[in-house]
Formats: C-alpha cells, sequence, structure tokens
C-alpha cells in the first residue's frame, strides 16, 4: 500500500521523478470558491528552486507551475485542482557514472531492495525534486488558511553550530521580508552573514552541512487537532519527517523540555483582554494535542545532503565492493531552499485541521 | 473528523476515559492464524499499569484486559479483535476540586474549547489512560512480528539532565532483562540508580521531571515504508508525537545530525557476509524512508508531567482568573511507564508496514 | 486490509461474532454536544432483535445495549462512542453438527478459504447478527440527523412475488406508525397480510423466501454527495449491498429506468414557492451524486435466508462430499427485521455526508 | 471532504472537467515491476471514446493518453503512475446558450447548490468524460490482473426493452472478439442488429434510452472481499453506481432471488476433480462479501441520457420559469461506451482486492 496522499480532508497526493517528464500533484478537497492567486503559487516555488544562489545548486528549473483543472474563472470548484511542473534540465548523463552503484546515505539501496527496480536517474522519485510539488499545494493551502486569517512562516534557525537567538513573531509579513533579505534565509542579519559564510566555504570544500528550520503559525484558532492520534502535533511532525532529510521534530519546549521540572513548565493560564492565553509557552501552542491558541512553534532538523564531491566506498547491485566519484550539481546546504517547503506541508496541516475541526459540534 | 484510529492495514480503533466505564481497543486486520499468548498481552499491561513502585504514581488499577471477539481456539481468526479494560479505581472525588478551572498545560481547555464539553473527571479522554488500549494492541503486533523475526526494545535513556550511556543491542532478551532489573527502566544499572533518587527527590518536592526514551527495532527487513508521505520514520514520529506528553522525535543522527557534515555523517556501505550493511547507523536503519536492514533505532522526547503537588494560577471557564491545588495521585515522571508505550506503537508501526510491503511488487 | 469500518467522517467499526462474548461498535466522529437518548436506540434494536412474532426465527436474544464511553451527563463528547451488546443465547450445540461441512449459500467455505480457519459456531462473523452493532451505531447517526431535520424510513416492499403498491411518504412520524402496526412491516396492511400468511406458510415448509425493502429519506438539503467517487447513492449502494443477504440495489427509477427514454426520465425542474423541484422524481433525489432537495428513494433486494429445514448436499472441508441437515432457529424470510437495518446505514451515509459537506465551500 | 479517490491499495485519484486542458489520473499502489503495454491502454480507451460510430456522439476526441510517471523502461517502478488525457474538442460555445439554466436530469443545479459555482462548460467535472481516466487506470489494473490470471469481460445486455439471451462465458477472448463485432457492444449478433436499429430510431428522434451491461470475472481465486463493509460486491456496487448515469447494480440472483425460495437458490456445493465448485451460480460467484472461486456476474443499469434534442422546460439560477433547447453532439444511448467503463471499474476493485487479500494471513 503506497504513500503518496496526505491530509484527510485538504488531501494531496502527489507524483512524478527527477528525471521524468514532469512532477506534479492533485489537491483534493481544497473548498470551493477560493480565489486562485497562481503569481503566489509561482513566488513560493520560485523560493524553493535550484540555482537561486551561489549557495544552493547551480541546476537550472525555471519550475513553472500549470493548473490543469478545478478552477474556473479564477476561483477554485470543489473539483481536484491538478497541477504540473515540467522537467526542463533533465541532465541525465551527470548521473551515468552512477548507474550500479548505491550511493551512501541515499536512498538507492532501499528503493531497489523494495520495488526490485533501479531507477538510476538521479534518485528518480526519492529526490528532493518531488517537494516542488508539495510546495505549489501548499500555496493553495495558504491562500486558504488567509481567508481564515492564519498565517505560517519559518526560516533558518541554524546551520551546522551557528545558531540563530530566538526572534520575536509578532507580524508574518515582516518576519518574510527580514528573512528575504539574504540568500540563506536567516531572519538575524549577522547571524545570516555568518551561515551564508561557512556554508560557501563547505561548498568549496566539496562537502555539505545540515541545519535546523523554525516554524511558526500565528492565529490559529484554539480548537485545532483530533485526538487521540492526529493530535496537531503529530501530524505536522509526520508532515515534517516526510520531507527529504528530515532527522528530527520538535514543538514547543521540545527535546530541551524533557530537562525541565513541572513546576518551571506549565505554562500559566491568564484572561488577556478577554482572550485566555498563556504566560509562557512551553506548549508550543498546541496543549493535548489540540492548539490553544497561542503561536505555533516547532524545529525540524536536516541532516546534511547526502552527495559530496569527494569519492566514496560503497558497494553495487551485485554487493561487490565500489566506489562512487562525486559529480553532478548540488546543494552544499539544504535548508534555504527548505523553508518554503516546511512552510507548505505546516499549511496543508493546517488547512486540513480547519476542515476537520468543521465536524466536532453538532 | 476524528483522530481515533492509527493504521492503514494493521489498524487500531480505541475507546475510553480515565473515568468511564472502560477503555478498549479493536484491532483490524491483524491477520489470521496468530497464535494468542494473553499472558503475554497481560505482561505488557503489567508494565505500563499504574502503581507499579515508589517512582510511578500510587493510584491502583489492575489493568485486566479482556478479549471479546477475533480470536478461536487460541488463534486470531481475521476479524476484528476487541479487547477492553475496565476501570476500577475511579476516584473522580479527587478532582471535584478542579470541575470548573483549567489545569496550566494539561488539555482542559482545549478540549473545552474544541467540544464545548467540560469532563472534569480528571482528563476524560486525554488522560493517559488511554495508552493501556494501545499496549494492549501493541502486543498483539509484537506477537506478529515475532513471526516475522522481528524485536522491538526501548528504555529510559535520560531523567531530566541525566543521561544513559549509549548501549550495545546485540540481543533483544538480554537487553530487556537488564532494563527489568530496576524500576526506572534505564538498562544501565549505575545510571538508573542515580534516575531513582533523582525522581524520589522530585517527588517528595511534589514536582515533576521530563526524560528521554529511546527504542530500538532489530531483524527489521530492508523494504519497510512508504515514500514519499507514509516514510517509515514519518510513521514512527507520528506514532510517538500521538503519545501524551511527547515533546520531540528523532532518528538516526537525529538533531545532533544537523550540525555534521556529510563527509561525516554518510553511511558507508559494505558487503558483511552476503549481506549490505553500512560502517556506521547515522541513517538509524532508514534510508529515503525505507528500512535498510540495520537497526531502527529513534528517541523520544517527555515533557515534564504537568500536575504538580503545588498551587497553580489560572482561570476558570468563565475566562475569570482562579487558583489550583495540587492534590491527587500521579507519576512525579512519565518515561518508566512510557516504555512499554513507546514499544507498542512502534510495534504498530512496524506490523502495519510489513502488511503493506507485501503489496510493493507484482 | 481488512474492512470492518464504514464512513469517513461518521465512522464506524463493528466487531463480535455471533456466539462470541459480544458483539459491539465504536462510532468515530460523532460530534460533540448531541443528546444520547439510549431509549430510543434500544427501541431500534427491538425492531431488529429475533424472536419478535412467529414469523422471525424463534431464537432469543435481549439485545440490550451499554455504551462505554463517549458520553458525559448524557451528551456526546466528541470522543469514540463504544456500544456493546452482550451474547445470551449461545446454544453453539445446534451448531454441532454442521462442524466440518460446508452450509450451502453460507460463507462457511468462503471465510475458510481466505482465513484459513474455520469458526464453526453459527457463521462467526459472518452471521447476521452482526448487524445489531450497526443498528445501534445508525440510532445515533438517527439522533443526529434529527438535528438537521432530515427523516430516514424504510419499509417491506415486497416479500416473494407480493408486491406493495406505492405509497405517499409525506410523513415520515406516520409512516413509521403504520408500518409497525403489523409483523412483516409493510405500510400497506392488506398487502401486509398477504405476505404474513405467505411467509408463515413457507415457514411451515421449513424453506425461506426473499424480499424488497423500500427506504426514503425526507428533508434531506441538496448539495450531499461527493463526487465522483463518493457519490451519494453509490455510498448508499455500498451499504446496503453490505447488509447480509443483499444481492441487488437501486435508486430512483433503477432498473426499470435502462427502458424508458430521456424524453419520458427527465425531471423537470420548476419554482415551488421559492423552492426549485422537479415534477417527478425519477432521480430518486439524486442528480450527478448529489441530493437535490427532493426525497430520496432507494429499493434493496433481499436473497431468501440460505438456512432452510432440509437436508442438503455438500462437501466438507476436505473436499468430501457430505450431507447437510437443517436444524436451529431461523428466520423463514429476513426483510421485517432487515428494516431497521436499512434505516440504520442509510443514516449512517447521511450523517457521513452531512458532515463531509461542511467542507464543501471556504 | 472530497471524492475523487477510488480503492485502498491499488488506488486511483481522477482530475479534470470536459472543458478543461486535460483529465487525468494517479494510480498509486499499482505494484513495481509490472510491464507497461501502453498500446493496450490505448486500445481500452479507444473502446470508449466518442464518435466511433453511428449510434455513439458525434464529438471527436482522440483521447490519446501519456504517461508522465511511474514507469522505468517499460515497468512499473511502486512510485505514483501519472496518466493525462489532453482535451482536443472543447467546442464550449455550443453550451453557451445553457450558461444560466439548469438542465433536467443533469447536474448542474446539484453542483452549483453544492459548490456555489457555475461551471456551465459542458457538465464540467460532471461530464462523462471523466471516464476515459478510469478506463486507462482501468487498463493498467487489467494488466496486474492478467499476472494473476484474471479476467474481466462485459458486454451490453439489454437497450431498452430488447435483452439478449444468457451467455456461455468459457472463454474471454472468445468472448470479446464476438463482442467487439457490432457496434453496439452485443455478444449475440441478432440481438446487437435489433438493438443498433432500436437505438438508430431513437437517434433519428432526438430521444434517448436506457440499457443494462453485464460484467463477468473468471478464474478470480477464492479469497477476495473484505466483511463486513468491503464485501467483494458491495465494492464492485460503488464502483458501478459511481459511474455516470447508473441507477441500479445486482448480482448473482439479483433483484429477481429476491422472488425465489431458500430451497431453489441455495448453491449446492460439489467437489470438480478436486475443486470446490457449486452446481448453480445464484450467489454470482461471491458468498459472504468474499469470492468463492466461481464466474462472478453482475449487471448494471444505466438511466437514458439526459440531453435530448428537444425544448424542456426549466428553471435558472434566479430559479425563475426557463426552457431550454437541444442542441449538442451526444449519446442516444450510453451502454455501448459503457462497457470499457464497468470493465475499468470491476478490474480496479479485483486488483485492489487481490492486493488487500495478502494481509489476511500471518
Amino acid at each position: 500500500m503506497a504513500g503518496n496522499t496526505f491530509g484527510q480532508i485538504f488531501r494531496i497526493t502527489t507524483f512524478g521523478e527527477s528525471h521524468g517528464q514532469a512532477i506534479g500533484v492533485i489537491v483534493d478537497g481544497c473548498p470551493a470558491q477560493l480565489p486562485v492567486d497562481l503569481d503566489f503559487i509561482q513566488a513560493e516555488l520560485d523560493k524553493r528552486k535550484p540555482g537561486q544562489s551561489k549557495i544552493t545548486t547551480q541546476r537550472k528549473e525555471s519550475d513553472t507551475v500549470q493548473i490543469l483543472s478545478g478552477t474556473f474563472e479564477g476561483k477554485t470548484t470543489g473539483t481536484p485542482i491538478a497541477m504540473i511542473i515540467p522537467n526542463e534540465d533533465q541532465r541525465s548523463k551527470d548521473y551515468g557514472h552512477n548507474v550500479d552503484v548505491f550511493r551512501p546515505s541515499h536512498a538507492d539501496f532501499t528503493y531497489y531492495t523494495k520495488y526490485g527496480i533501479r531507477d538510476h536517474r538521479g534518485g528518480g522519485r526519492s529526490s528532493a525534486r518531488e517537494t516542488a510539488a508539495r510546495v505549489a499545494a501548499g500555496a493553495l493551502a495558504k491562500l486558504f488558511l488567509k481567508t481564515q486569517g492564519i498565517e505560517v512562516f519559518a526560516h533558518v534557525s541554524s546551520v551546522g553550530k551557528i545558531n540563530a537567538p530566538n526572534v520575536d513573531i509578532k507580524n508574518a509579513a515582516e518576519f518574510i521580508e527580514a528573512r528575504e533579505q539574504n540568500i540563506v534565509r536567516c531572519v538575524d542579519p549577522a547571524t545570516a552573514e555568518e551561515m551564508i559564510e561557512f556554508i560557501d566555504g563547505i561548498r568549496k570544500q566539496g562537502d555539505t552541512v545540515g541545519g535546523k528550520v523554525t516554524c511558526f503559525a500565528t492565529n490559529v484558532p484554539a480548537g485545532l487537532g483530533e485526538p487521540v492520534f492526529d493530535k496537531l502535533h503529530a501530524d505536522l511532525g509526520k508532515a515534517m519527517l516526510s520531507i527529504n532529510a528530515v532527522h528530527g521534530f520538535e514543538f514547543g519546549s521540545g527535546f530541551d523540555g524533557s530537562e525541565m521540572r513541572g513546576s518551571e513548565h506549565n505554562d500559566i493560564f491568564l484572561n488577556n483582554g478577554g482572550k485566555v492565553e498563556t504566560i509562557t509557552n512551553f506548549s508550543g501552542g498546541i496543549q493535548g494535542g489540540i492548539s490553544n491558541g497561542m503561536p505555533i512553534e516547532f524545529r525540524v532538523a536536516f541532516k546534511p545532503v547526502a552527495t559530496i564531491m569527494h569519492n566514496q566506498q560503497t558497494v553495487n547491485s551485485a554487493g561487490e565492493a565500489s566506489e562512487i566519484s562525486g559529480k553532478g550539481r548540488h546543494d552544499p546546504c539544504v535548508v534555504p531552499r527548505a523553508v518554503p517547503i516546511v512552510e507548505a506541508m505546516a499549511a496543508l496541516v493546517l488547512a486540513d485541521h480547519v476542515l476537520r475541526n468543521r465536524a466536532a459540534k453538532v
């Protein structure tokens, strides 16, 4: 039983391989009458596309999205919305040298074992190229969330051991504007500069490095999330862990919270001008799996990109010792391009839960 | 759209509140002809039940499981298996004093906001009591996994800032035996002693503390996991995050991996006597969302229990400032009892993916 | 992948075998704040229970339902509602003589082939006893539909070749009252008398006979149904075909419609005092898979009960020729007891689609 | 919650409107290593396409399918298979005159009510054009079923009141060859001639007529179907009822069975050279919702096409009385083109249940 569908009501199914004809997505369950801003969808994709800056892969893809169905006169009709993104830069010859060997910490070996087929063209379905389809669908989810007043925004909070200071998240538009001032997408300019320099150095060594993305959602009404399994943070966690290269997820106090005492960690309620709020937010905006109206905050850890420009030992599909040489055009650090992907998946989870919550009461 | 069902093929639906008549679970999709060892299921529940030791809650529940359907002459029949656990110790009067106030960092406020109903009897559905149903279902999943040779085992790897050293996981039976030698369920005796002393001190202060559980699965065949959304670690992550009090999940290199370089982090393949293995295991046994045959390893962070024996400020359901006093019988640290829950959820995910993988090839 | 769950948002999972400890159902997704009238639920079950009259089986089961979870102070809480019905009359010795032979037109052979287990106690899971759980869940669905003004009601429209005349369906309460005046549950008294006499004769011959149930739903708002696969009539059809002994389903003009011309069959729209209606209703209240506000009407065909009091040739589990003798206590005609089952399944489909439709528009 | 996905393991999601850019389908869960015969898929589409003969619509669409993903070197890879069929003949001007009125017995009114959008271009999503996507996916399912030895084949068994005699179904290839000898797709030549003449007369009157399709599946192993809700015939029934214009479904004895006695209707088991078979097949190859190894047989009733070349009274979107004139190019009788659609949906259900059944036993 395959797993290319995500969401229950606002539901997406993606398709496509890195070196096939096109990738794409069907969004089923997007409510009718939503104005579709194609420029916004394209702008989101542009934040993810390769070749943006010196610290991303130099591959070039325009990643131009086309809508094939589901809209009429600029609005959604309630029918499935199909979007495709043709693949342009299919230089699969770059991969010719690796046809029969398993690249370390890639999915070559596991796909081959599972399906008995070796699609050697640059990762095939396991390529992060698939996430472009998610960003397109997530942009639609963001448009829906805007009708509900909900905002989702993220930035790069660490690269290697370089950590950004905590940020004030009062205003989504200002946050995004600040973040887009630099190519690493960190909202703190000084940290951003340090990160960029570090990544550039890593790149010159033919190496890669990991990092973290921190994501916020504000104006989320209390009540989203479906215990006991589809808790809001459980669905957010699954969404993030399904993104290529993610190795960890935490919300609110996260792993640090495991070192704290209850008397420090409890978020005390107060009445703030008629609205129930909490003084601290170690809960990350979610209690018992349901949003409590405070800002949602979570962090996502990305491992270093597995493709490095070094020669590495490995085995081939016959199980024989082999060597793999470093070629191709890859990202030295994935997090700057991961920011729109994290936002997209978060938006999809929230859109789904807004709709699911409509059935909570008679 | 509610969320009390987990799994696609090996699928469970739980029900029940902490102070209702019973809690329980329906397991639908457990394959036929599986011998059902009721003593094993009960023994798993006994590891989770309250009142086990001085560092767990003093509430008493025998948590005796009954199977209502789905077995015949000691074997599963392929029909749904219903298991119920009657509630015995329903001292809801302990909660009488908190009828109308929202306990900090509990789910009282969010459930009330979502459903418009205040079930004040000790958490109702949001109580961790629900996890007993998961442990019963997970025990069945473990019995199925045993027929496939797969073993799942966990222990407490940290309490507060006390961390256990890394452990050798060669043998599941030995691991579990060592872990069960102490009441905190840490496989390292010296660390266990330190943890127990620390928790006992916390308890005497009427406070609580968080901790971490580390879980392993061995003998997992390569091939489990369904990209791109139902990656094995994404489903494990959702399973863990759905457990009460969990604030973080990481697998393999986890959050530390975000600080590493690709040249350090890549797991080099080699042929170990005919089996493809990796020298290191930063991938935690999962590459591209699919198991690679190496041991699966992940860690789960639990926040401190929210119920403390201190008075706390809060608001009531009218939004008025109020105070809550600390009473009742609660765990000073949840991780010792969380070990069987983590194992149960991991077993459910793996059983589901073993069955899902049967459709991978013609 | 098992199939004991029905519905997407208003979702039920049933369990239990005819001769196990209990049967039951979990209803997940019933909206919170619904007043639960337990007497109504029991009254619905009483219409299905065995031993009601001379034309039903003489087995006796009180079929007393218990609610284990999901309600608080008489209202639903939004959490899963578990209901169980203990099995009382488990005279499995009646079945002892058939332990190893496959009863003709029963599910003995197919269950044995599929699962490799022969639960010979009177049908086990394949017994129509399972439908009691559906009736309990359907009663809850009816209570929800009442809050929306929707009514569901059915009667026996044929037994063998005896057909009831078409009926006026203005008023649900009157319809049900008229139907309950006779033991065959046909709204037309003269036809009912004829049916009863016929069934009684069949019974005396140790034989059985089939029949049809016609079901209506009124006050259904236009807009329910989810094209292209989850059309309202497609979900109704699946619901009905999942009931034991059902061999056919048709709505609106049904099979007769296949003989008609478009110029006869088209339902002409008109404005009836501000409401768009149709003059005729060959569409059965559903167009393009979506309700149009006219009464929904469908018919369900039941085959004759397979258990007859005659000796029959068959084979045993070794494939050897064998004979089966007619014993036990069974229904000569299933349709009088099927009326509440048909209504229950229809109510479940409608409740699910009312909730699904809440996500149709922004 | 939208409904454009069908199937659990072999699962399809369709998209597209009659007058948009393209229609298409994603098949997720098709097992890896299946050889993909694109000519076969196209040939199946050719049986459904418009403009085939004088008794079908004169619209012209080449309905050329393209595969965008999921195959590599002629075989499935286990990843989602996207197929699109561009729309060519989008003469939406034919529909211009009906922009604001609701066509009788079409889905105009119900879609408008549900979604609040009036896509007036020839039916939009409710057009039977969507079924081309199903035929493409169904062709893939047939290719998979061939690897299991299972064959699915159907023909037109009635048009209006003209009924074909019962047919011998020994051989699928011969059956299909005989059926394709005539443009109405009835396997009996004499009846076919009568049907063609009748439809041609109806067409000249600007009218339409309904009919029935009978479908068989042979070599189906015993064991397919998942009680209690996902019974094989319940899933077949839903699949058929989801096809445009279908008003009824019956299997085995069907509606006639409701008039029979148990002593006539029971299918007596015998051992036919080592295989358990039944003498008669009133069960239609399915007992208790599970296939029993006998041929599966079911019938599907189609209402007459709603578009007729007559003027009709109706209302417009303001609810005002209006008139609709008959224009455009439509089918006088849908059943000849429905044969491949019925087969496709049946193949999808069977492929899904073959894969689901793999989880039945340990």
